[in-house]
């Protein structure tokens, strides 16, 4: 079936939301893990249950490389394929074709990008079809538009012009999707132009999508254009579909993104950062292995119940990044995105209760500390 | 408490017993997978326990460099650092010494042994005493006295002496030990010369340890000489006390040390593999990275009970291999510890059942096909 999105509280514009799929109904704003290869760095699907995980991620361009999309279809699905029974979405590729490219060179043309395999330089050419006909195989529960992911700043011109093709590609996309069980959101493009952004969202709202996702943001603005670009395209978006604000997962940014209005958040940063050994808490981040916490026998922070800090200490923690030992990422990840889908769980109480703001205000204050000004 | 065992049956010299522990009561012969810092690369307690692991063993040599013993003991001893509530044994850091020293260096001394750390070149002195005493510290449920691993193969002379010399050193380490909690064992020495592997385990079992290992086999000889070598030692040692064959982890090799009557074996192959894409199973060694397993869509092992072979197929697996993602390896971990545990359960059986060497005739001809022999 189709996703659904019931709409069930507000708080100014944030919304507190139930999603429906077909692997269950999960209640919104929710932070979902990216499995990038399909798999969730370090994780297991259980691990990410155990996190209140809902939707999770996986990656397009990724799959695509590497086992290859036919061999996930053979397999039943990427939900077979990695053994995760909850909601998949699949993002369309264009943000790794912009990123990830070899050389970061690539030619955009009307009928989509050429670039070369970050893997092994081989030349290969994404269009808007192939995104969505890659996605259909993929199974996944909703599949994203093939965008061109603008870089920032851009000029005008240049914003417009790209902003058209998106457009255009979304359309293309639309017609060839093919697969009953999966959902289709258009992507609202326009850089950091509000005009363009509003036209983005009016056309892409004309196609009639399942949801709608806010691109084009984290790729180098400052955070206030970032919630600006927001702010622009979230007014033209139609009440009754989820919003999807694209990797974004700095905690700040999701609370910010929730009180415009955002219903979905997806990033890479917790199990990144774990890698590093970097852990959110709610007085800031702390890497794990600064020597202050080589005799530290407490939790990596008081009071969170997941897995790592029932049972494990910083000191434990902190020897094994140190000793480089995967199981010390795995439960700085299992943390992390506990850290971020706690958080969306407290704004939903906190839009519930209409208690958003000073829930940001006590948040900010005690994440950024020293650093803390009032927001008002 | 000591560590105490009870012979419960046997077939031929193989025995079938129990180990009463600290932290509850296991059969044997066992298995021990290998944390050698405070954990079993890529896995979890739990996923450790759910292969039915008893004792685990850790590297008294890499928790002495990292993070340090003290910060071991000041968490509460090994077993809560590490969060592993079943026994835990530890090594004496002699084999490390012998393998791991900067350069291969080492100057062996009456007092104890010269070397450089692997991870910093710094200078190190490690005594029988010192070795004790770390291992006293970090709350082991066994100890293992300091010996030296005589290389293979090696002149009479120099085996006599350096096997007199670690019969000194086991007297000096039991004279220190102190721990009312720690059982500790002695380890036969005497490389490949039956009068010395006899004098080295009657000398030793005079001394009156815990339990009694068989020291400096897998050091590059080969099988015949290293079952030849656990024959002419495991003959002098007491009904009465567990023998653990130190460093064998082959599954030929455990049913052979079954066979001869040891009772407990570790090996860090099953993890080591499983980094490198191996997994066990039953007809032999497999590579998951091979091309054949691109589209293949079953478990590693049919019939296999593991975690990895209830959920995953070689397809996915081979894929996360191939794209460097950790959780491949801990599925590959899984299985592989699984793999010799149930190994173990099964020789348990035949132990029971009186019929080991069949058990044995069966288990060679799947696991080697076309190249095996009859042994008889």
């Amino acid at each position: 079936m189709k996703i659904k999105y019931d709409l069930l509280d507000t708080c100014g514009r944030a919304r507190l939301g139930k999603l429906h799929t077909n692997y269950g109904s999960y209640d919104t704003p929710m932070f979902m893990p990216v499995g990038t290869q399909a798999t969730v760095k370090t994780l297991s699907p259980e691990e990410l249950k155990e996190c209140n995980s809902g939707v999770i991620l996986s990656n397009t361009y990724h799959l695509w490389l590497r086992p290859g999309e036919d061999i996930v279809d053979k397999a039943g699905g990427l939900h077979k394929f990695m053994n995760y029974d909850g909601p998949i979405l699949t993002d369309s590729g264009g943000f790794q074709v912009f990123s990830l490219a070899h050389n970061k060179k690539k030619d955009i043309v009307e009928e989509g990008v050429h670039f070369k395999s970050h893997l092994d330089g081989r030349k290969l050419f994404l269009t808007p079809e192939l995104s969505i006909q890659i996605q259909n195989k993929l199974d996944s529960d909703i599949a994203m538009s093939f965008d061109e992911c603008i870089p920032f700043p851009v000029d005008y011109e240049y914003a417009k012009a790209s902003t058209e093709r998106t457009l255009r590609w979304a359309k293309r996309g639309k017609a060839v999707h093919s697969n009953p069980n999966q959902s289709l959101f258009g992507i609202v493009q326009g850089s950091s132009y509000a005009d363009l952004r509003e036209y983005s969202a009016k056309e892409t709202v004309k196609m009639d999508f399942d949801g709608y996702s806010i691109g084009g943001t984290s790729v180098g603005e400052d955070k206030e254009t970032m919630y600006k670009m927001v702010d622009d395209a979230i007014k033209f978006l139609p009440e009754d579909k989820p919003r999807y604000l694209m990797g974004v997962g700095d905690p700040i940014d999701i609370i910010e993104g929730v009180i415009r209005g955002v219903d979905m958040f997806d990033c890479v940063l917790p199990t990144r950062l774990a890698r590093h050994g970097n852990a959110f808490t709610r007085n800031g981040k702390i890497n794990i292995k600064n020597l202050k916490f080589k005799e530290d026998f407490t939790p990596i922070e008081d009071g969170c119940d997941c897995y790592a800090c029932k049972h494990y200490t910083k000191a434990y923690i902190r020897h094994l990044i140190t000793a480089d030992e995967t199981f010390g990422a795995r439960l700085l990840s299992i943390h992390n995105i506990r850290f971020l889908i706690r958080l969306v769980e407290e704004l939903r109480v906190a839009i519930k209760d209409k208690t958003l703001l000073e829930y940001r205000e006590e948040f900010l204050k005690n994440y950024l500390g020293d650093k803390y000004e009032s927001n008002k």
